[in-house]
Parts: structure tokens; sequence; C-alpha cells
């Protein structure tokens, strides 16, 4: 199917049927996800596909039990992370080194400029201290462009949850690409989707993604957007 | 072209060749941008189209004059807002009463959990008001599921970044669908950017986007993805 005929084809849909979804749809989607562009490269995402049928209960539970989440064939969490970044920065210099690529613009991005970014203490006293530096930077920024943050551990998370949400409308268009359907829920419990996920406090639930095939009444209503003249702005 | 070939065809482009791009090919990659899931329908993007040549000048400055922005031929600004879910409640309502399927539970989403939501005034005092709440609900949601945010402002600007971030990919992908390139970018002065488009602070540059089509090194070296068991987890 044409690109555009898959967007329009994506909708949320809110009741799935019973019909089952073979694991290889899943993993093509996931794998598909991976591919999006992201920030910095840093891949700062994580994909849970839950299918302990006791840890699938408690996250249904956990979205209020609504009925995208109850009647989903699969559950997968899309989870962001400020932690991961000192793993992943490694993995990219070795692979750029052991291709003899590694060029000295490059090694100083991701050994400067990324923990510069990154590096946040528990209790967010490095934020402030960079705060404090923003204002110095601020005086320079009269003069000429420069780079103003990220600042605080919300500046980071949300970088890292921007690029996970490039890489959940990749995994939902995938689905839709192999005749398959996905809702993606923000009403959840976090803390108790985190507690079932086991994650710490340097990840956020991005989002639920519910995956089935849609029932015939699985879409509430025709798609409406506002005009477009009020979000797209030729200037 | 198959949409999983589309996805491997996607590469942040850093030089971009002087083949310009027609207008209709970003038109109608903005409209199916506009096709992306989104959080509560409520539609907090914007995308400034930047034509003018001074504007536009401004604006690959303000990118640091990064090859990206600097080779571009057209230059897109992804903006997520905080400050539009009023008037796109206000339109998402009247499409529902128009359609005669306004029902109790909708309206009382819309006029009443996304208000709780969304509403911030400008020094955070909502916000502080919202932390000590969530103290009360975090008792309550010892015993059972509850919804714990979003809390401070920056919990919504992760909300309709995350949200935008969605379309972005769209737009990416839709360009690829019609042959021509982009790049994501984020590296920039977001107060440069959002002085440029006359953006108040209730708004957030999301990335800045600079279509066209690869110049024949435009793709710096082969893509890198970390092993995929680091990041997708079946649980």
């Amino acid at each position: 199917m044409d690109f555009f005929d898959l967007v329009k084809k994506r909708r949320s849909v809110r009741k799935f049927s019973n019909e089952n979804v073979p694991d290889e749809v899943i993993l093509k989607a996931l794998k598909t996800a991976l591919l999006a562009a992201n920030s910095s490269n840093l891949q700062p995402w994580e994909f849970y596909w839950v299918r302990d049928s006791k840890k699938k209960k408690d996250l249904v539970k956990a979205c209020f039990s609504q009925n995208a989440a109850k009647t989903a064939q699969e559950l997968i969490v899309a989870v962001s992370r400020i932690d991961t970044w000192k793993r992943n920065r490694n993995l990219i210099l070795k692979n750029y080194k052991e291709k003899g690529k590694l060029i000295p613009i490059v090694e100083k991005y991701y050994n400067k400029v990324i923990p510069l970014s990154y590096t946040h203490d528990r209790i967010g006293l490095l934020g402030v201290l960079k705060k404090i530096l923003s204002f110095f930077i601020g005086i320079v920024g009269l003069f000429k462009p420069v780079a103003r943050g990220p600042i605080f551990k919300y500046d980071v998370f949300e970088i890292v949850t921007k690029t996970t949400a490039l890489a959940c409308q990749n995994f939902m268009m995938a689905l839709v690409a192999q005749g398959y359907d996905s809702c993606p829920m923000e009403g959840f419990d976090h803390k108790r989707v985190k507690k079932i996920l086991n994650l710490n406090s340097k990840s956020h639930v991005v989002m639920v993604l519910g995956v089935g095939k849609s029932d015939p009444k699985g879409v509430y209503g025709e798609r409406f957007r506002i005009d477009e003249d009020l979000v797209i702005k030729i200037i």
C-alpha cells in the first residue's frame, strides 16, 4: 500500500478483535521503530513487550482497564531513558573506531558536549549549576547564537521522550503496513507501569501501545483535524 | 516503494544538493504530518515553513550555520505549544456537537480533565498546587491505579513535544515517499529561533527540519544502531 494511504489508514483503535498477532509482526514493527531519526544517535529508547500474563494483567489495570488495553492482543510499553547515554555513547565511539572513522570533532562531541548535556545528579544540583552557567551563556548569546540547553533534568527528558516518539510513530506505521492496528495510550498510572517494568527514576513511560486487529467498531468516529491554516504557517 | 524500504531509505542528510523542492511536496508532507496520532486529539503542534529570505538567513545562523541548515532548500520549524489546547478543545467539541455525537463522557473529559492537566500560570504556582494535590492522589494510589500527572508546566511540555515528534516522523517519511530528504536538527539557539518565529514562552521549538535532495555525500556514514537486545525487552 502507498505510504499516504497507510497514514490515512492508521487510526487509534479503542477496541481490538480477538484475532491474535503473529510474533514476527510485532518484532518487525519493533525493529522498524529503531530505525527512526533520533537525538545524537544516542537511542535513548526501550520497548517492553509485555507477554507474561500476570504482568500483562497488571499493565491493563495500570491503564485504568480502558478498552484499548483490555482488548489488545499485545501490549508494548515505550520508555525513554536519560541514563543509557553513556553505554550507548561508548558503543557509538567503538563503532567509529572499528571503522577507522573516529574524527576529532565527533570524539569531542561525544566525550565533551554530550556528557555536559546528559549528566545529572539525583537531587538536581547540577541542574542549578547549569542554570547559573546559562546566565553567562546568555550574555554571550546577546552577540551570537549559543546553545542554551538542556539545563534541567526535565529538559533532557523532553529530548529523550521526543526521540522515542519518533520511533513510536514508525512502530505504529509498521503495524498498519502489515495489516494490524494500534492504540497509543497516555492514560495510565505511570508509577504502577514503572513498577511492573522494574524501571528507575531515570526513565519515563512515553506511551503504552495496544496492538491487534481492529474490531468492526474499534474506531470511535471519523478523524477530526482542526483547520490546517491554524497550524501550518508560511512565513 | 514499500514502507519498510522507505524507513531504511530515510537518513539524516547533512548536505543537500541545489535541486529545488516543489511547493506541493512540502505541503503534502506537512498535511501528512497532521494525520499523526496525538495526545487527546488536541493537536498542540505548529509547523513554520520559513520562506522569507531574511528570516531564513537568520534561521540558518540560529542553527549555528550547520551544513544541514545552510544547504537545505527549505526549512521547516516544528513547534509544540501548551497554550492552544483551549482553542482546539473548543473546535473539537464544536465538531462533536455538529455531528450530534457529543456524549457526556467526552464532554466531561474535554471540559474537566483537560483543563486540569493543561492550565498553568506564568510563575508556576498552579504547578506547586498540583504537586501538593498529587500527594493526596498518591495516598489513593496505594490502593488503586490513579492518574498522577501532568503536574508541572514542563510535564505538559513533554506531552506536547512528544505528540509533535510523532507528526515530525510522519513529515520526514512523507518526504522520502516523494523522493526527498530531510535532516531533523536539535542543535540551535532556541531563543533566537523563537524570536524569528515570534513565539511566546508557552511554545517550544521541537526541531528544525532541513529539506532537499541529498548531495551525493549528504549522508555521513553507514547507519549505526546498538544491539537490538539492549532496547527491545520481552518480559
